[in-house]
């Protein structure tokens, strides 16, 4: 196991900590909670960020920016909203410290407070609905479809990294239509672009689904998400997608006139991903020995460790190292060369595997004899001796069967951890004691999902886009049921 | 003028305001002294950053991301930061709203006080080298060089669209280092990659200097900047770079083991450029008609404007601008069609130049026919009619001579702007009705420096890297001089 990592079966939970620490991945600041998201995990952020911004971009959207507080009295005008938002945030109330009467520290100027508080966003429908006003008059104004990169600041009270954290990263992207049928093929569209990304990019797969009315975003008339299983059998929300009807048009007061010259409120969308992500991914496919990355994601994606006694030895690996990587980076893949002389071969590969690199090349003077080298998969620990003539193709070929290998072992992991229950007593069973995904009959009450969840800490996660039609019964309540929806404990 | 922008001779303030609006760069929000920088504006930021980006990476810096609270008592622990930098900031003192007793609102928690209030980052030394602390422990660890784009927060009273906002977007770089000479290597490489970043992309000449003590950075040894000169012969700092010396390492207690095995402080740099760009370069180049934009930085390098008749003549036209377009993209030109049947070409001529869209082309019937097309420069409004064949090449190095003469035209008006004045009247003279750069002897005191910026408002900027040593005398007080420094009034 990689530098004293805890074993997944043994603590689960300490098991994500450890790694996300060892990895280099992020770690507590001294703010309580507030991450620091280090350079490595920040290299494997930046990637996700690229990858979905070029799809934003491809899709028609632009970027932009918005300011970081919002006015108090914002967060009322939509009701719904300041229920689900208002109440757990950073509240600036002042703005200006002095020093205190004995000099040795500052105090916050009382004579400095702010008439109206500024909220730090939770999320900013209501700083961007109120300036989309000043933007939207008429139908030629429309549609108007802006995402920003930034941080927003919930104050959560038991949190996690990368998992809830009270400051985090994400995109939130926020459109306004001069249709529903607009509107709702918005939320559809970037949906879609969550989903392809989470599986081909992150290897992650998900089911897509609505959300109940209950665990809808607050403001939203329906949320779309995605929903995946972790190697606990615990589901993770991977990103959201809201319609917000003309729900924010309204509370702000956003029309435009259409092609007829009249007055009509504006449709609206809201969708966002977040560093959350990075939980995803790691609890998805990491081991007990460290981080599991797939390759679009590493970056580092082929690690070489040179096996050598003395200087000598080590200038002619390097030398013949230096061919293999310029061959590798001329395919757009990613090398790194681990040269180190303060570490021994063990204690590099037992670091490369904890931080994930997908493929890694040992080299040592039997091989530069041969003209091989070792190549050993990070997913499933195999090892074979490659002949260096081809070998780029070769590797590249690699990254793409382990891309394709760690979606499938997560895909295959997925299909046996869920269970089509029909019973109370089998969905209690199932979840107590294998875990995952149940689907299940549920007779679509806010009461009867309240109750499950109490009993059970198993929620709806979403009522899937592909569950049939079909005649059944509440596992809780035996009330009718026209289709089945999925169920798990979840992050 | 472009749709009624104001003439930059008779108000340049409100030319410049007028510009940021009308040319969709960026707007106030409601939120006192915060902007929304909007979509067009930000796309020259994403490039602006994109090159930056990759200059630091290559460089051996790496991204990351700290958080955006700093407890109070961090700013105390740096005598000089806290002095400049604790006074105007956004204090988080409640971490929670509750509805009010009417229930139309609602109003902070006084049970939810924070026990220490939380500072928004005006800058992240504090927070950074209290994680560098646990980062650092042996010479191996070193260098460390973080970079991190993120927004910040100064209360500042009186604000300006990108020159000077409450809230603005930066990055800040932080490295830490085993020795002095590194460490200051370090503030020089990226004083560098700066001023060639302004050069090169912005087309924004700048001089490369040294703050005098008192314009220094709070908490640093030493403060590298650059300063581009705008069209109204006043000065602005277009980026810092700072020496800490060893100022966070002992406020922080960072040390580490140095190659014998002995403790030693760790060698500090931070450096910054932010939002403020976007102002230098709307300012250095632009005109009464609107934004001029160097080619490398435009969103939109290439606007195609139809000039027709008539949907069949549109569709001919069409046709031939989707073949001209797809070989200039594949050139890596950006490039639009403005085919919008709503508004005229002139109409369509005055947007494209109040946007700073470098190369415009029209498109007739009569053009069609003789396998011509019209092409004007932004710049300097030059037209020409040039053959199809071969365009891509021609419009390529149109953009290149564009690029060069926008620096060109900045740095003759820098050349003839930049005067050297020997008599304390002169300086005054020329100040008053010249304006721009004055290089003149100063007697080295901060109390003259004081004395001559409430007597004219002018400051030094920076004491040029390449002001040579000479004999002189103070132009205000007289005493003796070694050099001369830079005078202006600035933003």
């Amino acid at each position: 196991m990689g530098k004293g990592l805890p074993k997944r079966s043994e603590d689960y939970s300490l098991w994500y900590n450890e790694l996300v620490k060892k990895a280099d991945l992020a770690e507590n600041s001294a703010v309580r909670g507030c991450m620091v998201i280090k350079p490595y995990g920040f290299s494997i952020w930046e990637k996700m960020q690229r990858y979905l911004d070029d799809e934003f971009k491809r899709t028609g959207h632009s970027n932009a920016y918005f300011p970081l507080f919002i006015p108090k009295s914002y967060l009322s005008k939509e009701a719904a909203h300041v229920e689900g938002f208002a109440k757990e945030c950073a509240v600036v109330t002042h703005y200006r410290l002095k020093n205190s009467e004995d000099g040795k520290s500052v105090v916050v100027d009382p004579d400095a407070k702010l008439e109206e508080e500024l909220i730090v966003r939770p999320t900013s429908e209501t700083v961007i609905w109120n300036t989309y006003k000043n933007w939207i008059q008429s139908h030629r104004d429309l549609p108007v479809k802006c995402n920003q990169w930034a941080n927003v600041v919930r104050w959560e009270m038991r949190t996690r990294l990368f998992l809830r954290t009270a400051e985090f990263l994400w995109q939130e992207g926020h459109t306004a239509h001069a249709t529903k049928e607009e509107a709702i093929e918005e939320t559809k569209q970037i949906l879609d672009i969550y989903a392809d990304f989470s599986e081909k990019i992150m290897a992650v797969p998900v089911v897509k689904g609505y959300k109940t009315e209950s665990e809808r975003f607050a403001g939203a008339d329906d949320t779309l998400c995605i929903e995946a299983l972790m190697q606990d059998g615990k589901a993770l929300q991977a990103g959201t997608s809201h319609f917000l009807g003309q729900n924010f048009a309204k509370a702000f007061d956003v029309k435009f006139a259409n092609k007829e010259g009249k007055l009509d409120l504006v449709w609206g969308t809201s969708w966002g991903v977040s560093t959350r992500l990075m939980g995803s991914l790691i609890m998805a496919h990491s081991d007990d020995f460290g981080l599991v990355l797939p390759p679009k994601l590493a970056p580092i994606q082929v690690v070489i460790v040179p096996i050598y006694k003395g200087e000598e030895q080590l200038n002619k690996i390097a030398e013949k190292v230096e061919s293999i990587k310029a061959n590798l980076e001329a395919k757009g893949i990613s090398v790194k060369f681990d040269d180190r002389d303060t570490y021994k071969p063990g204690f590099k590969f037992a670091e490369w595997e904890l931080k994930g690199v997908p493929v890694r090349l040992a080299m040592g003077p039997r091989d530069l004899e041969n003209g091989t080298v070792e190549v050993a998969r990070r997913d499933t620990f195999e090892k074979q001796v490659m002949e260096l003539d081809g070998l780029e193709a070769k590797i590249e070929g690699l990254l793409e069967e382990i891309q394709h290998g760690i979606f499938q072992k997560a895909l295959d992991y997925r299909t046996e951890h869920t269970t089509s229950v029909d019973t109370w007593e089998e969905f209690q069973e199932v979840l107590e004691n294998k875990g995952g995904f149940i689907l299940a009959h549920w007779d679509g009450t806010a009461e009867t999902e309240e109750l499950i969840k109490e009993e059970t800490k198993a929620t709806i996660r979403c009522i899937p886009f592909d569950s049939k039609e079909e005649e059944g019964i509440c596992v809780r309540t035996g009330k009718p049921s026209k289709r089945r929806v999925l169920f798990a404990k979840a992050y």
